[in-house]
């Protein structure tokens, strides 16, 4: 396979910093588009594979998987991009597209295994995959995504992950116009959940342990904030809601929160994966035909629908703008939730 | 209010036998039917209550949730029934029918609360309700069922809870033509589940903790049985089914089950209310995008749905006939699992 060596940024050890590295990019292949990379939002999943969080972590690691750049090159085959075109690449660089959820637009539930844009198994070269902290990336052109271009390129990058995220489960749980939404947590995911849901026309209010917070999550959409730990106000939205979108990544009670769903409602898990404590009592699933549901991502076509709606909507991600040499820094800030609400790599630093 | 005393079954205290009693019905208001009560299934609920294992029974409480009978006076408004009509009568006997769920046939999730059958609270009386272990029973039109003339009526009578228990869930997760349903446990529901799941044109799966029961449950309307404690059996339905209705009134590890479920599919709760032990595992909730849900009875025009799709399909519950005198024998074989699969009672004997 001819490969084109590329300027990067990654680690060779959970325990090791980011630094500058070289790595190879495929040629392109008759269905592959090269784009440029110019910018990377920064997603905890980057920190947590990079740190081997969660094990099966492959070095070196390149993380990024908000990616938006500028193509330089498509394959013969390539029919959705040409040379210059804006372009984007969210979680997902490949995947079997013959199962019946690919065929679906489900690539994200492919029955093969979808190929992480880092950390996957790379099928051209049978190495892992390097994600977005790069110069270039060679995709294949179905898992690449048009950019509206009347959006600050930049801020667009978290869409690719945060975004989807979010909007995936409020259209797969159709929210629609007066439709009642909740957001538990304010961070990257929950600040796309609210503008997204706003913006769907729903009535949106935003689950908070912290009072002070108000205005902000206002400006971002919300309608209302509740203080979770305060029982009174928590009183006040009992049986309110047709959909919570629960982007909490740590163990939690979710049974104050059932309580709060209408009859028929779903709370829909986008962050925590592991095991659920104190346990769920099942009575007011039961009782009022709720459910408790998980969601991951979303499939490219839905993707491609976001950007779209994106672009109609003007919506894009709250961000602050760091260099590629900054990232060290940018995970210990993340950890500490210092962040509003996602950093973006400028990738022109890399070339310095 | 006027009232008229009719023969009954029930009990004065939590640990005492049912026995023959009299109680008070209303005299029928213009929207009332009265009901000759021919046929009365005996429910779980029932021993439950009689024997106030969840707390808060009334006593002297009258059982009996899954009636059919024969109208034998009808209020001047009343316009779905005439004397003589085949009548039955489920878990509900009013709501509120103003409130948002009520309008949208969601009577058993209504706002202000529903009236059940029996240790309801009544708005006429302001009693509390008597169930269908009576002569008669006087009941709201809105609330009172159309029964097909073609069925085994002492048959039907299961329908009204152990039926639309199950049915309301299929209906809700929109099995049709080719779903893939699974099945745990083979009691009063499970078996109903079987036979709707088939006849809706489902592929049927039924989960069973015992060897042996396959014969009986293909000829209940399964395509296949998987030994849910035979772990090679498990993994050949990894990923299968759409929709899972569980049964299963005890507490049960859900995980081993939640394997099972396609990306994007449901498991509904429709026996246990309690704690959730051993603690769910969220990853592949989120990881398939997939559900766990509960689900309640149903309303009355779904329920009217049900009867007139089992006269359709002439469908019926496999049924033990007893008479009114057997019903304490019968609880202590219920709490055996030793009936196949619904006691009905055969009410003529309550006139001996």
């Amino acid at each position: 396979m001819n490969t084109n060596t590329v300027k990067a940024f990654g680690t060779e050890a959970a325990d090791a910093d980011l630094e500058p590295m070289q790595i190879d990019r495929r040629e392109i292949t008759t269905k592959d588009v090269e784009i440029e990379i110019l910018y990377c939002g920064v997603c905890h999943s980057d920190l947590h594979t990079a740190r081997n969080d969660w094990g099966g972590s492959k070095y070196p690691s390149v993380p990024g998987h908000e990616i938006v750049g500028k193509v330089t090159r498509v394959g013969s085959d390539v029919t959705k991009f040409k040379t210059g075109d804006l372009a984007a690449v969210g979680c997902m660089v490949d995947s079997c597209q013959t199962c019946d959820n690919c065929k679906q637009d489900l690539e994200q539930f492919c029955l093969n295994g979808f190929t992480g844009t880092y950390n996957g198994k790379d099928k051209h070269s049978g190495k892992h995959t390097f994600g977005g902290y790069s110069e270039k990336i060679v995709v294949d052109e179905h898992f690449v995504l048009k950019v509206p271009e009347n959006l600050d390129l930049a801020a667009v990058a978290p869409v690719l992950c945060a975004g989807i995220t979010t909007w995936s489960p409020l259209r797969h749980w159709n929210v629609k116009e007066g439709s009642k939404v909740a957001v538990i947590g304010l961070g990257g995911l929950g600040h796309m959940a609210l503008k997204l849901a706003h913006a769907l026309g729903a009535e949106v209010t935003l689950f908070s342990r912290s009072a002070g917070k108000t205005e902000e999550a206002k400006s971002l959409g919300a309608d209302s904030v509740i203080i979770s730990t305060d029982a009174d106000q928590m009183k006040t939205v009992q049986g309110k809601f047709d959909l919570i979108i629960d982007t909490v990544p740590y163990v939690h009670d979710l049974n104050p929160y059932i309580q709060t769903l209408h009859a028929s409602g779903t709370l829909v898990l986008v962050g925590f994966l592991g095991n659920l404590e104190p346990m769920l009592n099942t009575a007011p699933l039961v009782l009022g035909r709720k459910s408790i549901a998980g969601s991951l991502i979303g499939g490219i076509a839905e993707t491609q629908e976001l950007l779209d709606f994106c672009g109609k909507h003007n919506i894009v991600s709250e961000i602050e703008i760091i260099k590629m040499q900054d990232i060290n820094n940018a995970y210990e800030r993340m950890l500490k939730s210092d962040v509003r609400y996602r950093f973006v790599i400028d990738m022109a630093s890399l070339k310095n």
